[in-house]
């Protein structure tokens, strides 16, 4: 735990197969308009947003809505947002949807009282935030980002091809989320596994840096361990709700800030996937597993014995007899192993990746200086050939 | 993580050897009369109450004192310590001290605008809060209790002979606390192995619950491995920072209610472990110490399977070949060697405990039903008598 840091998550969590109904219990705190954040629909078929409305009514709540939130939430999208939750008056932003959905209403409760561009202001110049808030509170349908309980949001900008990334303070969190695990199984299985990939991606990076013995790594292998072994379960058996609410808990923490205290983090894994995405428009999660091991047996030399300590304590390897280099090479080969056998895309050539992309994909990669090695251009370039 | 829970913890966290800077972020949110509460002088000698009275009054505090604050808060002192904090017209009560101070500071902290005697209103008819509550404080000097960031408190009544623990909801958790590890290295050998004890029976007392595969788990016996690795760093060599920053982290996390999610917990060896204390006046870590092994291994074979886990994740125990149960026991055996290498207390006849006191013990045990096995008198007493 060396470095100074501070850690507060004031964000309340309702979870279990009854939480919704701490909407009951979170709804009378705000005033009457509430303004409903949504994606494509997909609550509407699974019958989530008629439950959420009929609760929203109950407690007396005037409903406006914001739906269409895409994937990737857009700089237009959001300016649509700010204007309908100006006019919606709302005190109160409910997103109803998985990662994209409560990102872009963090991005709202921060614009609507702001004069400024939201664009601008926050994914550009990267302000802070001065102008009153509106409350967030979320419905988490899908799991990954970890964007329930924390200050992260991404919004895409398709005019200038960027995608812009923030991470707010606490203030700027959901004030409450509820987690029901049944609620994430009707999500179509590749998106299930994309998840997953994601949450062990958010752990591996933060994970693979420093040198120090820290308790946030033990904490990241437990959730790792608990990961691996529930994301077996769960493609076998989608509806396994014990392996399913493992994997919900595990993304919350895995991306809320516990698991980086005291850590210089890394994040190369998701630069790279970002640009393979910016080309491909590919599954964020799955742009994450393909170029995941080819990085990590790149900068495997630079971090040595942390990749030999995952082995052990991750994979069970038994290091008895063997060079660390072997362990820590067996261990990667374990995960290749458990990704194959959990049916993760592993190259970016099934993602729609061609040769001919790869100097775009490079120059697109953005190069951070925080893990076990700091990439030239070159590298990332080996390391995308390597994923094709 | 089987069942429905919510999660809330709003305590704001400064770590490291600058935390005390955050008291200059944080005094400014509060009134100018600040209770500044201490137990018996030891911040004196060490600097650090200079070092918050200068930061207290740089900020235009007027500071009232509640000075006294004993190992186990009594009662008595906390009616003292209402009286002294409405004297002072608290607007903000400042822990500075162990878990007992911040204890006391929380039982004091929602009665001083309520007319019952706090006693018997929290400890004795466990009623729910419901008066105004004065936000608290902590600077932490010595680790154990977890008592900066959750909602415990226990104050013992000496006239009924009995030690009270109750558990507050999130509105009554420190609204801060500063960790800084360098504080702590001026505690007694003693408290820091006996804390380092308690921390550890926070985590087993949590984990040894259950059957479910829960992500709880894995989160546990993560922070047990960075127990049992830091605690023998700090054993040999008490100012090592790593060691000692990874130890107070731990000990904050084990009992914040996280790896308590999903599981029924158990809590026996404290009950055990109170009993023992209230007849030898022993040090809390050290009786649960001295209990913890003859408990484990009497209740091993109702949870077989869980102890094997257990010695194979925390202790690394190789079980090929192996049966579960010579698994199990080769845990335990792991676990008692490492207790007697950091220098912990092994029997209760150490701790002053007689076999003429076994008897009164024994009816003093509050009996729990949540464990591996609900305990008979008969069982407490042989546990009693194989930590003799």
């Amino acid at each position: 735990m060396l470095g100074n840091f501070t850690y507060c998550n004031p964000t309340k969590l309702y979870f279990g197969k009854d939480a919704l109904e701490g909407l009951n219990k979170e709804l009378p705190k705000y005033g009457k308009n509430v303004l409903l954040v949504y994606g494509g629909g997909s609550i509407k078929k699974n019958g989530i947003y008629d439950k959420v409305l009929s609760i929203l009514k109950e407690n007396g709540k005037e409903v406006f809505e914001d739906a269409g939130v895409m994937p990737n939430p857009t700089a237009d999208k959001l300016r649509e947002g700010v204007a309908r939750a100006r006019a919606a008056k709302a005190d109160l932003i409910l997103a109803v949807g998985g990662g994209s959905v409560c990102d872009y209403s963090k991005a709202v409760s921060v614009s609507v009282y702001c004069d400024d561009d939201p664009w601008d202001k926050y994914f550009k110049r990267f302000e802070e935030v001065t102008c009153k808030i509106v409350p967030v509170g979320c419905v988490l349908t899908m799991v990954g980002t970890g964007s329930e309980m924390n200050g992260g949001s991404v919004i895409t900008n398709t005019e200038e091809k960027f995608k812009g990334g923030r991470v707010f303070d606490e203030n700027v969190y959901p004030k409450f989320s509820v987690l029901n695990p049944e609620y994430t199984f009707t999500v179509p299985r590749y998106q299930m596994i994309s998840g997953i990939f994601d949450i062990m991606s958010h752990i591996l990076e933060q994970y693979f840096s420093g040198e120090d013995d820290n308790t946030s790594d033990y904490l990241a292998e437990g959730l790792l361990r608990s990961l691996i072994r529930s994301a077996e379960t769960a493609a076998e058996n989608p509806t396994d709700y014990e392996a399913r609410s493992n994997i919900m808990w595990t993304a919350t923490w895995a991306l809320n800030t516990l698991i980086a205290k005291g850590k210089t983090e890394d994040w190369e894994v998701h630069m790279i996937g970002h640009a393979v995405s910016a080309y491909t428009n590919a599954t964020h999660g799955m742009t994450l597993a393909a170029v995941s091991l080819p990085y990590y047996r790149h900068i495997m030399p630079y971090g040595l014995s942390k990749f030999a300590r995952y082995a052990v304590n991750v994979w069970g390897v038994n290091a008895e007899g063997k060079t660390e280099r072997a362990v820590a090479e067996e261990g990667l080969n374990k995960m290749e192993k458990w990704m194959k056998k959990i049916g993760l895309v592993m190259n970016i050539t099934e993602l729609g990746a061609t040769p001919e992309m790869l100097d775009g994909i490079v120059s697109a990669t953005v190069i951070n200086k925080s893990g076990y090695k700091v990439l030239t251009a070159e590298e990332v370039k080996g390391i995308l050939t390597a994923s094709l």
